[in-house]
């Protein structure tokens, strides 16, 4: 039922921000802002005493001044202020609300908490169902709905649930500029209503959503999360932060969203047992969600590795090997076959194959990495951008051949079909080098990379640390879901 | 001796290039043009038959036709014509040559390690110091001499020894983008001659280093190398990497530098019982460099974190306490400050401080700042960006604010006088964002940050990690050098 329910809210023909102002550092504002910017299909109704229209919408004293039925409604208002616009929401058939209002249970105070469940109850009765409270409810961009300035307008496969809301908008932009777009995300906040296992389950059933993300600090309903969790892992990838690990962690959740944290260990078991995917901070998150857009199944751990000169790829190998992979000797078969071709290095070279040593040899590092990927014996490919280097080349050397370089190794991957890795380090950039051609050189060969599909990463752990997981999920059981 | 040698070979008079070149994707061609570029003072000869000038320098046939004496030589001639180099150098007075050149025992085959031995054998009796072979030498700004394009010209604290060239320049680099300046970095390579010992010696010696950076994939002299770092580690931060920890990394520092790897777990007990700081990728040693170089002794782990709403602050609390410090509660006393301002949420604010919670409540996460800057319970204190939510902001509300909002932040900085770590992500952009204004006042605002020597970090983890490890390191004695 909360699935059909959510559908339908996720979908509204119409919506009111109660406590829409033109005050620009207002959330209230912020709401009313993406419902015009983002394009949204249907009529928006803007609701505040104070203003006769706002960015150009007219604008209602109170709720019962709309001329029409409101499908979904975003409270802006004081905790205070809920009651009453929720009894007068019921008036125009509300179905959902989305309590942005903030100021309940998380504060830790009593009356507050009983506030919180006043509010439960009246939605109840009047059978409202609601987003929160204290959250940035929804981004769903193909319906015009946004929770943030600046997201992508564009959709993907990406379904997102968390109990942050600042998490969640943050995670979408970061997400974003690594090639990542998003069927949903709702921030949820106190789970007050519809909890995570609802959403869960919405994501699981959403043919949009190809990978589900959760961001959980405590689960209201921890048995049957548990027992969904694991039905879904067999259908879709689900990646889970677990916010409240620790004890700092766990005292920070409680005022947050008003969760009880539990223990950390216990939470790692059950995601296992789960075949549910683990991620430690927002940044993996990113990393897992671009592993599972941009792979395809991962089935062994032996990996091909090249870029770099002597360090980098000892340092590759180091990464790769921690993370659980296999950097495998260069097969015999393969080293003969370099011999054939009257490759002076033919007995020296290795995996990861070391720049210093391929160049000037008749044979290329991309040459290498073809040879990887026609192997049977490599299940995956990972590349080393190594950019700090090209940085430290003259211009002539490498700058001018990067997006061709960048363009060689797709085409490896395209030729090969394995599942292929780029390592390619982000830039603290500072006013003095932001400008700076090498940077921009840089930022075009990302664009190539993005475009084409290139599931990249900022170093070699978090490569390797992705790679792996991805493999770990790929080995597990899985079959369809029947729902719980 | 080697110390008052090498910084002799160090600050030579002059120097010659043998086998500059004009052609520009050789690195013949970079060192002549580094020599020019970065200002070396003294007379440089240049030494190439095929040129009767290079980049405007008098190019010599052979270096018995270079008039005067030559104290430093740098070869990047083929082995095969090192002996004759030698030979003719040591009748020009040299006192140290940097082996660019390779080919010689770390390609595994044993006429070439026979050569490496002649080589060795042939300097000895010259009295000439070898530098390399097969490394990238030399970065040392302040007598004008590098390895690479595009790096400082300006001097700083760090001096750093690695068995890698090309890890070398581009972590000179990556370091250099944040704040971070070197006095010396020698790439060694395959340690013929000079050792890790004796750079550690070096370093440990040179006034102008204040800290040291070793990456070694296998040293020469591991007894005394252990027995060094511990009376080294007494006097300065010495921030090792080991290169070559696992089996496929073992298997690449023997053909990278010729070097035996030896158990990755032995050798960080033996890091950690010498009182080394020990660094697992080039991202975390640019980490600890950062630290070293801009924090004040850390004595103890209690730390108090601002930044970010509530999933931010729950994950910053978790990266915080699995690193090892303590997100100790708000101290009674200053919550008991804080009600007594009449500020509402006295009882419910908390440490991680949650941005979501101070905003419109009468105190700011500045406020809060001080206030744990003032108290003598934190022991350091950390600040998250946490910059991909200001994106998702519209542009009044913060933009406008943010060079104003890191003036503050440096200013509680210089007010407390603790250790003081800033998060503040790095970004990958593409060639659509590399324009956008947001990412431009992003840059400005961490030049502020990186001018007023502020420690910054791309993520949580890694600033609770690095934060952690300087503590470690000011937790154990110190005392003076006697050198060993």
């Amino acid at each position: 039922m909360s699935y059909q329910q959510l559908e339908t809210i996720l979908h509204p023909r119409s919506v009111a921000v109660i406590g829409a102002t033109a005050n620009m550092t207002s959330f209230g504002y912020s709401y009313a802002h993406h419902m015009v910017e983002y394009g949204f299909k249907g009529p928006i109704y803007f609701v505040n005493p104070n203003y006769p229209e706002i960015l150009g919408v007219k604008t209602y004293p109170s709720v019962r001044d709309i001329p029409d039925q409101v499908d979904y409604a975003i409270s802006c208002v004081s905790a205070s202020q809920v009651i009453g616009v929720l009894e007068e929401l019921a008036e125009k058939g509300v179905k959902g609300v989305h309590l942005f209002t903030a100021r309940f249970s998380e504060t830790g105070r009593k009356e507050a908490a009983e506030l919180e469940q006043s509010v439960l109850k009246l939605a109840r009765e009047k059978g409202i169902r609601l987003i929160g409270p204290n959250c940035m409810g929804v981004y769903h961009p193909k319906a015009g709905i946004s929770f943030g300035y600046n997201l992508p307008k564009d959709s993907g496969g990406v379904g997102m649930a968390s109990q942050s809301g600042g998490g969640a908008s943050g995670f979408v932009h970061m997400a974003a500029m690594r090639g990542i777009r998003f069927s949903k995300v709702i921030s949820y906040g106190n789970a007050l209503d519809f909890t995570e296992c609802d959403y869960l389950d919405y994501f699981i059933r959403d043919a949009e959503t190809k990978i589900i993300i959760l961001y959980i600090e405590g689960p209201r309903e921890g048995e049957r999360f548990f027992e969904m969790l694991r039905s879904a892992a067999k259908v879709k990838p689900v990646i889970v932060m677990k916010g409240g690990r620790g004890k700092a962690g766990s005292r920070m959740t409680t005022s947050h969203t008003a969760s009880l944290a539990g223990s950390f260990r216990i939470w790692e078991d059950l995601l296992k047992q789960a075949g549910a995917v683990s991620a430690r901070d927002f940044e993996e998150l990113a990393d897992l969600a671009v592993s599972f857009t941009y792979l395809p199944a991962l089935h062994g751990n032996r990996i091909g590795v090249i870029g770099g000169g002597g360090g980098p790829s000892v340092i590759a190998a180091e990464a790769c090997e921690e993370a659980g992979l296999d950097v495998i000797p260069i097969p015999e078969d393969m080293r003969e076959e370099i011999s054939r071709r009257g490759i002076p290095i033919w007995d020296w070279i290795s995996n990861p194959v070391d720049l210093s040593i391929v160049g000037g040899s008749g044979i290329t590092d991309i040459d290498m990495l073809r040879l990887m990927g026609r192997h049977p014996d490599f299940d995956a490919l990972m590349v080393n951008m190594n950019e700090w280097v090209l940085y430290t080349l003259a211009y002539d050397e490498r700058y001018a051949n990067l997006v061709n370089q960048v363009k060689n190794y797709i085409s490896v991957r395209d030729e090969c079909g394995k599942p292929f890795a780029m390592v390619f380090g982000e830039q603290g950039l500072t006013a003095d080098n932001h400008g700076d051609w090498h940077w921009k050189v840089l930022a075009e060969a990302r664009s190539h990379l993005i475009n084409a599909g290139v599931a990249i990463y900022p170093t070699l752990h978090r490569a390797a640390t992705a790679l792996n997981k991805v493999r770990e999920y790929y080995s597990r059981d899985r079959e369809g879901y029947q729902g719980t």
